[in-house]
C-alpha cells in the first residue's frame, strides 16, 4: 500500500487516522508538497488526476482518491473494528456528519481555493481570513447542532465507539485551531473532539506529528 | 416519507435521480425556497440544523441529510437496481467521482457562498461568476482527467449501469449548463452525462422540470 500525503493536509489527516485504526502500515508513504504545488505537477497528476491529497495505491490501480471514499472503502476491506454502525439509518447520519466537514467546509478552504482568492480575485489576506473563520464555523455549528440535538450522540459523535463522523468532527476541530476560530459556541464537537484526540490512532496522526511538519508549530 | 428540496437545488437533483431509479415516490414533498432563505428559518433548521437541502424524513427520525449519505442509504434500503457495484475497488471509485461534484465542486457555489461573496467579502457580480465557472471546470476537468484515463470507464461513468457517479456527472453537467461553462474540453463526461439525461429517472428530476420552475426557463 502506498499512500500519497502531506502532513498539512487535512484530507490526509482523515485517512491517517482511519488507517490507525484499522492497524494498517502502508509500505510507503510519498509526500506530496502542497505548499509548493507538488500536486500539480505532472508526476503527482499521472497519479490522481484531480491533483488533490490523498490518494492511495493497494495493490494494482484503480488510484483510491477522495478521503470518504478511501475511508469506505478501507472500512469494507478491513471491517474490524467498524468505522460505521450496522444499520442503514445510522450509517447515513454517521456520513451525513462527516460530510459536513468533508464537503461543506473542507473543500472551501483547501489551498488551491486560498491561492484562486489571493492571485486570481485579489482579495487580501484579512478577506480570505474572514472566508475561511466563516466557513469553518459554520461547519462546526452545523456540527453542534446535529451532535446536541440528537438522542444517537453518545461519547462519540454516533454512540459510544468511534466512527468516521468522528474523523471529521476531529478533522474540523483542528482546522478550526489551526485558524485560531472560537470554539466555545460548540461545547458538543469540542468534548467529542477531545475524546478523540486522546486515542493513539488520533494522535499519532496529528498533522504537526507527521514528517515534514515544521518544528516551531509542533509544540 | 417526506422529502424537503427546491427545484433549483442540485444537491435535491441528486437524490431526485436516485429516488426515481429506485422507484421510489415519497409521501410528501416540502418545497424549501432556497432564494427566499427559507432554509434559514426557524421551521426548516429545526429539520435539518446544517440548514442545507435536501432532507429526507423515512418513518421515525433521525433526520436524513446530505445528498451523497441519503443516496447511500437509499442504496442500503432499496438495493435494487444498485447506484454502487458490488466489489469494494468499484465502489470505492465510484463514491471518489461521485465526490468531486459532491464535495469539491457544487459546496463552492451553493447560494450561502455566493450570497457570503455577495455581501461579505463585496465581490461584484463578474467575480462571483468568474469564480463558479472555474470551480465547475476544475470538477469537470477533474472527473475528465480519470474517466477518460480509466479502462472501468464504460457506456456509463463505471461500467455499462448506471451508479451514484453518474448521477453526481449529471448534475455537475447541468450545473455547467446554468453558468453556461464551455463543455467542450470533457468529452467523455458529456457523453456520459448525454446518456444518463436520456434516461427517464434523471430527464424527469430535471430542476427545470420541478414544481416552482421559472416557467421562462422551462424550454
Amino acid at each position: 500500500m502506498k499512500f500519497y500525503s502531506f502532513w498539512r493536509s487535512l484530507a490526509s489527516f482523515r485517512v491517517r487516522i482511519a488507517l490507525n485504526i484499522k492497524n494498517i502500515v502502508p509500505d510507503e508513504i510519498v509526500e506530496v508538497d502542497l505548499l509548493k504545488g507538488v500536486q500539480r505537477e505532472a508526476a503527482y497528476k499521472k497519479v490522481n488526476p484531480q491533483m488533490l491529497l490523498p490518494a492511495l495505491i493497494d495493490g494494482d490501480g484503480p488510484i483510491l482518491f477522495q478521503s470518504v471514499a478511501i475511508m469506505e472503502y478501507l472500512d469494507e476491506t478491513h471491517p474490524q473494528p467498524p468505522l460505521l454502525p450496522r444499520d442503514p439509518r445510522g450509517r447515513a447520519r454517521v456520513r451525513a456528519l462527516a460530510l459536513i466537514n468533508a464537503a461543506d467546509s473542507h473543500p472551501l478552504m483547501v489551498p488551491r481555493v486560498r491561492n484562486f482568492m489571493e492571485h486570481e480575485l485579489k482579495l487580501d489576506e484579512a478577506a480570505r481570513e474572514k472566508w475561511i473563520k466563516h466557513w469553518i464555523g459554520e461547519g462546526l455549528a452545523a456540527m453542534e447542532g446535529h451532535l446536541s440535538r440528537d438522542k444517537e450522540t453518545g461519547k462519540f459523535a454516533h454512540g459510544d465507539a468511534v466512527t468516521m463522523a468522528d474523523i471529521c468532527v476531529a478533522t474540523q476541530v483542528t482546522g478550526a485551531g489551526f485558524f485560531k476560530v472560537d470554539v466555545t459556541p460548540y461545547p458538543t464537537v469540542m468534548r467529542i473532539a477531545t475524546s478523540c484526540m486522546e486515542l493513539a490512532p488520533f494522535a499519532k496522526a496529528h498533522p504537526l506529528k507527521q514528517p515534514g511538519a515544521p518544528a516551531s508549530l509542533s509544540h
